[in-house]
């Protein structure tokens, strides 16, 4: 079974491209986190807020990640995240087309 | 581009299995959503929550979904919904292989 964190915070930018350009360093250093299986990055320049949609193997790995992920914020002046864990309702994903195995996850 | 709709909220249950059961003609109805591309059903049955993540071709298709689902869960008996709408940032999320390509929706 699969593990969903959903991540949000406030954030001034930088947005589109530019958010590309600054943290795609980070986004490369991501692929090598414990149990991490994909990331969707989400921006809403209107409403002055990012985050993510990760997919994790285990729980344990989300908790980890987001633990680690936190204190990143953190330094990055962004002290209050919006987050969950939610397990994958496998069947009814399957239902709607949900992308949640590991095969898709690692043929994009 | 394509945009990412979180949506939880608090939930009794069923969970698993049976909420599969439950759900499943629902399900099959999410998938003739205009502009819905597809959705992971999560849920963390100790929280007592459930929710989803989305994926739709324009914000104005997942709007036009949130604002349907709140009413049907009010209906349920849920009358708080968290959700928020987000651009996804494709660059980021091609390098994390965030699944959000229209193929990779409509392959699964």
């Amino acid at each position: 079974m699969a593990y969903v964190l959903q991540v949000d915070f406030k954030m001034d930018g930088p947005f589109g491209d530019e958010m590309a350009a600054a943290f795609s360093d980070l986004a490369k250093s991501i692929n090598e986190e414990e149990g991490f299986l994909w990331k969707i990055w989400t921006e809403d320049p209107e409403a002055g807020e990012a985050g993510g949609i990760y997919l994790f193997e285990t729980r344990a790995s989300a908790e980890k990640y987001l633990d680690m992920h936190s204190k990143r914020l953190a330094g990055f002046g962004i002290p209050e995240v919006n987050a969950k864990i939610f397990a994958v309702n496998s069947v009814l994903t399957e239902m709607t087309r949900g992308p949640v195995s590991i095969e898709i996850g690692t043929q994009i």
